[in-house]
Parts: C-alpha cells; sequence; structure tokens
C-alpha cells in the first residue's frame, strides 16, 4: 500500500492506494463521526463493491442509496434525493457520507455532504481511474446546471481517500482510457519525467500491469494533492489542472453528456490547447500519439459545428470578464493560464478537430 | 452611524448600522470584487428600496432578480432561479451578490453566492429587524428541505452587513415585533442587563424611536457577533441561539410557514422553553409580559396537536442520535444546551399551549 497526504492544515487528509483496501477497514473507520453512514453509490457499482463496502462499516448504523449512472445525473434533484435519504433516515449533523463510484457520484456525495445541515463528513472511495487520479481528490464537488457543467458546488474537502486498485478489473477499457486522460495531463502541466515515463510504458499500463497501475496512480495524486495544498481555491495555480477542459467541456455540452466520455473529451481537448499553444510539431506528435496509444480520440467524430462549440466556452469557471481564459502550454510539462489567443487561430482549431462525417 | 466587526480572521468582515446608509454608497463598494453586481431581492422590498440600492451600484454592471415573498419560496427551486440569473448573464467567479431583503432572501443569496462557481462574494442588506439582528450577520446560509427547515446550506460569510434602520419605517407592525422576539433572545440567552433594558424601554422601542432602535440592534448584534468568533461552526456555544427555535420550527412546521411568523414562532417556543426550564413563576412572568408588550403571541391559537408538533421536533439540526435536544434557561440571562429533560412534562406544555379553538 502507499499512502499519501494532502496538506491542508486542520483539514488535511490522507490517500491510501494499494489493492484490497476495501477488505481493511481500519484505513477508513477512524474517519466515521457518529453511528450513522449512508454509502451513496450507482446502479453500476453496487452490484460489483457494495456489500463489500457495506462490510467496512458493520458497526454502525448503515443505509444506501443506489443512483442512476452517468454524468446526465449530475443535477440538484439527484443531489435532492441524497438529502431526502438523510432527512427520512434521520441522519443527524455527526453523519458520515460515503462516495462509491466514479467521478459523478464523487462530486455529488460531496455537494451533499457540504449542504446537509451545512456540512456533515465525508469519505471518498473512488472505483474508476479518473476519479481515483483526479475528482476524489481535490475538495471540488457539485453538480451541472442545465446551463452549464460543474457551475454549482462546494469546495469541501473529505476526510479521506481509499483507492483499491482491485475495482480497476471491473472497469471498462474505455472508462480505463479515459482515466487515462487524466493521467497524462499531469505529465503535460508540470512534470516532462512523468510524461516520459507514460510515453515508455503505456504499453503496461494499458494491459493493467499492477505495479504501474499503483505507481501511476500514486504519481497522479501526488501532483494534484502538491497543486491543492498550494491553492484550494483555484485562486491561481491549480487552473492549470483544467488543460484541455474548457475545450473538453464545450465538446462534451455540444454533443450532449455521454457521447463523448469527460476524459474523451479533455483527451481532444489537450490536443486542441497544444495547438493553440502553436507547441512545435514534435511536441504535438508525440502528445498525439501517446493519447492513440492510450486508445483515447484525437478528433470530434460527431456532428457539430464551431459556433456550438464557442457557445458553451463562453460559460466558464475560469472566465473573467467574458474573456475565455485557456490553460495553454509552453511545453510539456509547462503549462500556464492565459486569456491572450488569437481568435482566428481558435476558429480554425475548431474547425479543424471537427471530422467530416 | 456605529460600526462592528465580526472577527473571523481572513473572513472578519464589518456591520453598518445606521440611519440613511442606503445613500453612503462608500460604504459598500470596497466589497465589490469584480465589475458584476447581483441584487436577489423580493416582490415586497423591491418597490421600495431597490432603485436606491442600484444607485449604490451605479458604476458596475448591475442585474436584479426579484424573487417571490415568503418563507414557502426559500426552496432550492428559488436559489436555483438566481443560479440561472447568474449564468444567463454570464456572470463569472469575481461576481458580487447582495441580499436586499429580510432572512429569506439572505438565507437564499448567501447560498447562491456559496455554491455558485464553488463560491462568490456577497453582501448582505438586511431591511427587516428579524434580519437585522440576527439572520444577516454569522454566515447561516440555506434552503427548507419538503421534509424540514434549513436543512440544506452552508456557513458563508458576508464580506460586509449594511444595516439601514430607516427601512424599518416601511415593514409592518406584526413583522417588527417578530424582529423583537429575537431582540429578547439576546437578553435571555446571556445578558440580563439588556433584558432589563428591554423591559424599561419596550414602549419607546415599539414606537420605534430611533435611539432606541440603533441601540437595540448595535446590542444585537454585538452580542451574535461575539457568539459567532467564538464558534463559526456551531460546534459549543453558537447552538444557544437557538433558544425557541426548536419549538418554533416545529409551530412553523406544524401549522404550515406564513401563519405564524418565524419570530412570533419562536417568541411562544422561548416561553415554552422557559416552562421546560423550570424557572420560577417571576421568571416566566417577566418573560410574558414582555412578549406581550412587545406585540408578540404567547400561545398556540391554530389547530395543531402534540404528535404534529413532536414530529418536526425529531428532525432538529441539533439532534444527535436522534435525542432532542434544547436550549434551556438556568435564569434570564443563562442558557445551556441539553437533552436531558422530561419527556412527560414536555407533552404538558406542548398540550398547555395550545389554545382550545
Amino acid at each position: 500500500m502507499k499512502q499519501l497526504k494532502v496538506e491542508l492544515g486542520d483539514k488535511s487528509y490522507p490517500i491510501y492506494i494499494g489493492e484490497n483496501l476495501l477488505q481493511q477497514s481500519e484505513l477508513v473507520i477512524p474517519f466515521v463521526k457518529g453511528k450513522q453512514v449512508l454509502i451513496v453509490t450507482n446502479t453500476t457499482v453496487a452490484p460489483l463493491y457494495l456489500e463489500q463496502t457495506k462490510k467496512i462499516f458493520a458497526d454502525f448504523e448503515v443505509q444506501e442509496i443506489i443512483l442512476k449512472d452517468g454524468e446526465q445525473y449530475k443535477t440538484l434533484d439527484t443531489v435532492n434525493q441524497i438529502w431526502t435519504k438523510l432527512l427520512e433516515s434521520h441522519f443527524d449533523r455527526t453523519c458520515t457520507l460515503v462516495a462509491l463510484g466514479g467521478g459523478v457520484v464523487g462530486d455529488m456525495t460531496g455537494f451533499a455532504a457540504a449542504s446537509y445541515q451545512r456540512g456533515v463528513n465525508f469519505i471518498q472511495i473512488p472505483t474508476t481511474l479518473l476519479s481515483q487520479v483526479d475528482s476524489s481528490v481535490g475538495g471540488k464537488t457539485g453538480v451541472n446546471h442545465s446551463l452549464a457543467k460543474n457551475m454549482i458546488g462546494a469546495f469541501y474537502q473529505p476526510k479521506c481517500v481509499l483507492i483499491d486498485t482491485n475495482t480497476l478489473k471491473t472497469l471498462a477499457n474505455r472508462e480505463f482510457s479515459a482515466g487515462m486522460a487524466e493521467v497524462i495531463k499531469y505529465g503535460l502541466i508540470d512534470d516532462l519525467n512523468f510524461f516520459e515515463f507514460l510515453e515508455s510504458r503505456i504499453d503496461n499500463i494499458i494491459k493493467q500491469e499492477q505495479k504501474y497501475i499503483t505507481e501511476i496512480i500514486y504519481r497522479s495524486c501526488q501532483s494534484k494533492a502538491k497543486i491543492v495544498a498550494e491553492d484550494e481555491f483555484e485562486s491561481g495555480k491549480r487552473a492549470l489542472l483544467n488543460l484541455g477542459h474548457t475545450f473538453g467541456h464545450a465538446i462534451e455540452n455540444a454533443l450532449g453528456y455521454g457521447i463523448y466520455l469527460h476524459g474523451e473529451a479533455v483527451a481532444v481537448g489537450m490536443l486542441m490547447a497544444a495547438h493553440l499553444s502553436n507547441l512545435d510539431k514534435d511536441g504535438i506528435d508525440r502528445i498525439k500519439n501517446l493519447l492513440i496509444k492510450a486508445n483515447l480520440p484525437t478528433t470530434i467524430n460527431q456532428k457539430t459545428t464551431e459556433k456550438e462549440l464557442r457557445q458553451t466556452m463562453l460559460i466558464d469557471k475560469k472566465n473573467i470578464d467574458n474573456n475565455i481564459h485557456f490553460i495553454l502550454l509552453k511545453s510539456i510539462g509547462y503549462a500556464f493560464i492565459t486569456s491572450d489567443y488569437n481568435d482566428n487561430e481558435l476558429s480554425e482549431i475548431l474547425n479543424q478537430f471537427i471530422e467530416p462525417l
């Protein structure tokens, strides 16, 4: 087992990474405050890991809520279902919420915990690669609004993150690859060395060799924990973690959620960002090749238009005074935020990435 | 003008109290971060003070949203209207929300600000006595859930509270009295001296003589600011501010919101709490007399039952492990929290306060 700590003063918390951690209740139990535990999961994960997770909390009053699976259910209505369950179960402010699932479950459970009785404990047990390397760490919680993604939420840190790498064995290959987009992101934004490691070991990783899986999760969480500790509320450096996300959100929104997975949209988005950065051909090729080897898309092969993509870019949390802010690359391993870009180039890139059907 | 500070480290903020403060834009402007300002108000307050408030922000990009007036609209749906307005107006994370109105407007605006893009600035301009002496200070924000009051929300502090006592001149007498319930509460929980001041000056106060109005608002805010500074997240002493509120919420919930105003329900609730505290007859009479002189109810003269009242008491944020927690009085000016009470006495008191119709 590997262990990390997110350093946030009295909000600091540990991340445990390893095989069979769902069998080690002693890791999680210290972070349960009262007697009441609500496990929040979804219809895909529940049949696989709910019983195992309930065993961890065998000595507590455990309730469960099984949500529908999918980004399209990441709404206020779904979070309201969690609150209703808590109230119907007479859960008090010493209760603990456990997020068992991917990023959508984690984001909603975190926001439900942040806002139930103005804040109760929560624990992250992420079961997808994407949530293990990204969304479960750092305390960004929330839901989508019908007008834009991730606009409603809170910064609210979990008490502990338990990453059992076994859960990846039941993950669809496509979902695994989607997670790899965020792993590659850490290399791109500030760790050339890690990017090169990924280039050299992508075959072992895609085969899910255990040693490499633990390593990429550990290094991704380490990167994220460092940035979050420096800038919890995203007033500066943390924005770099959004590399490819302005484009990615636009793609998801324009096509409709569920057509491209979040990680897939981010993969295309990172390559778009590399183009807008005017990265040299070699750099762009290296990124594209790594994405392809990770079985990720590098174009939009769905019906959309430049105009559609642009519309959602204008509604983005990074924007200030209606200027689009992008995370761009000086080189592989060096990202920066800017609103200084060439708008004609942006148009060209958007059009260029839309494949003729 | 009087001025106070709520001491909360880097979340500290000023409270300005006085006449004609809505004309003094220089008090508020320093707390606006970006260029975008959304004024949130309701159908009652908008015709009275919206134009004046807009003048304060004349140099900014100002939008407004006018909500329906009433506790029954303190819902997630209404907060969602605020978020929709912000998104439609392309407001970014440097925007500022201004709550212009009573407690309901303040609670919802605060929660909307806490959760929009995971947190933007907000300013409180409370226009009712109740919100001026209580809800606008301390950062409790949120909405009601269909199953229970105030269960969904966040601790989120405003950047500044501007109390223009002129706004009380347009307040209905019944609303003024409802605010007096919370003023009297501060005397009851930890300030015998203030309680005695209220006893001696209740006639001047009810006539709304300016000198006394400023004084009671100042002393109430001072009391609240002190308690909030000691215990922002209500892990201890802050719970005392809920004197009469467990009963009060039960009354509001059992009768349906809008029958008794919040302050009226709290008035009856404080007297119930005094009975459950087994306060001596003299103490109970003093409290009852002061409430009567403030034109507040001291019984429930509506159709309800002990059972109905008890049901909502079981769902209360102060409860731990399904024990009802009450704030009781050792004497006037000395409150404490306890779950140790006589259940038969509770039944007797609930029945005794329901007037036969």
